[in-house]
């Protein structure tokens, strides 16, 4: 199968307590790419400027990224963000945002890109995300990111989105705000009744969720002793969890199918925060991402014995 | 089984958005007492003063708790604590807390409640709880809860009353703060250096987790769509995880058992913060805490089917 994805494409800075770079590969689009190469074929569509060059396209290439709508723009410079995280490292605090040429982003998909099965439509702006939605006729599953600043400033558009793809994925604060609701399951209710068949909330440190209209499955973070830098953590899980769903034989309407997902989501997201940026997952192997679903699971399982209750 | 807890006894009034109750049963004992009641004998310790009448002894007999070891002190009046709940509902704000009759508490056990098996110490002064460990001597397994007040106050203490316990219950906030490690794994290895061989940490609507010196164990919240007071959720929580291993036939050394009963403490804790004080918890059923226990392994449990990785 193939996944197409369109978003940002960035050069990053970022501090941590626990070190920083000054300028590294960045954005949704790539560390979603990075991700989703483990499981299927996978079409990156993002804009970036001459900054961008040989050393970048290396590291995609590495993974069989295929980079050919990667729109590359003469005189332009790439998305560039710069931040830090304190030791409260669920919360990014944005110093500088240059939108450059992701400010005046068309996406221009190919017709490979367009006739992929599979398509993510990580954090742009909706109406982006809607026109790339009905480009793409052969994608069978579709989901999508967002974030505060579209749920504040363009609700409407980001609602019909919403109701034009398979799956969401949102922070849980995010789903609290987009849909008004404090408590975590009836909010990934309303965001259901919007259109979608999945629902899955990200909870940074504390694991994820999935709501379908039957079910809800919870899955805790992988435990980990050393967390570096969180940049891209949910675009890591986003990608190995499209990319499961888009690798695996099965059909996409099957719960536990959408559970697995969860699980290489939750593994990889791991990956990715144990070093900055992409340089974790750049040099992960399947191996490695086999063993820790399958270490999360034995750390989740419990059979249960019944005790013998009184009254 | 018999197991013994020490702890507080008190009346709370409470706020939180969804209501209020101007004076109702709590306290770390008694919340603890409910819920292991459910799968042993519970002997319960700790002082109330001359407005500590029938209708809260009922609500304690009524659960067949023995409450011989409740000390009634004569003039006095019961510990009593005001406070209130926001929309973030991991918080509680103290407006008021009236130490009373526990303010000069000096745990005085009859011989059948220092014969028990199993022994929980409730927060309290870390040297009384000491004390109460001393004097159990048919103790075969001890827990203990704490929480900022003693790790500020008397950290030394409290580090020599872990030493002498078998497991430590506390808040994720609670184990970071006492061994000045912001990473939670990390900070489970540091208790389990001091002695205990299982460190239960606390985190609220975020489930628990589990840490012996061979295994990590995880486990979310059951996710709940009517939350109104989360007061006693720790205790209750710790109720049935000491109950369980109480009332289990398996030993307590088993890293199974100790699963299951974090499995059980998080589907009480559920029960517990659906109503207010203990409102939910003493008209449940067995029944209904297995069917949540079964629930809650459906809810968390994913197989592996591996997925064809690439690279």
């Amino acid at each position: 199968m193939t996944l197409t994805v369109v978003g940002s494409i960035a050069f990053d800075a970022v501090r941590t307590p626990f070190g920083e770079r000054e300028r590294m590969l960045g954005g949704s689009a790539v560390h979603f790419s990075l991700a989703a190469s483990f499981f299927c074929d996978v079409r990156i569509v993002g804009p970036v400027g001459e900054d961008f060059g040989e050393e970048e396209y290396a590291v995609l290439h590495a993974r069989a990224i295929n980079t050919d709508d990667i729109e590359r723009v003469l005189g332009g410079r790439t998305f560039f963000w710069r931040g830090h995280y304190d030791y409260d490292l669920n919360t990014a605090h944005t110093e500088a945002t240059e939108l450059n040429v992701f400010a005046s982003f068309e996406p221009k998909l190919s017709p490979a890109s367009r006739e992929a099965e599979f398509l993510f439509l990580a954090n742009i702006q909706p109406d982006l995300q809607r026109q790339v939605r009905e480009q793409c006729t052969g994608a069978r599953f579709s989901a999508m990111d967002s974030m505060n600043l579209w749920i504040d400033t363009a609700r409407d558009s980001l609602v019909r989105t919403i109701g034009a793809v398979n799956a969401v994925l949102l922070n849980d604060a995010e789903l609290r705000v987009l849909t008004g609701e404090p408590n975590l399951l009836r909010a990934a209710r309303a965001v259901l009744a919007m259109g979608p068949s999945a629902v899955v909330a990200k909870r940074g440190e504390y694991g994820a969720m999935l709501f379908t209209a039957d079910h809800v499955f919870s899955l805790p973070a992988y435990p980990l002793e050393t967390v570096l830098d969180p940049t891209g953590a949910g675009d890591s899980f986003a990608g190995a969890f499209l990319g499961y769903l888009g690798g695996h034989a099965g059909g996409v309407d099957d719960v536990e199918a959408l559970k697995r997902a969860v699980a290489y989501g939750t593994a990889m997201a791991s990956f990715n925060v144990e070093e900055f940026g992409t340089e974790r997952v750049r040099r992960l192997s399947g191996e490695e991402i086999a063993a820790r679903v399958a270490e999360l699971e034995r750390m989740t399982r419990f059979s249960d014995l019944p005790a013998a209750l009184r009254g």
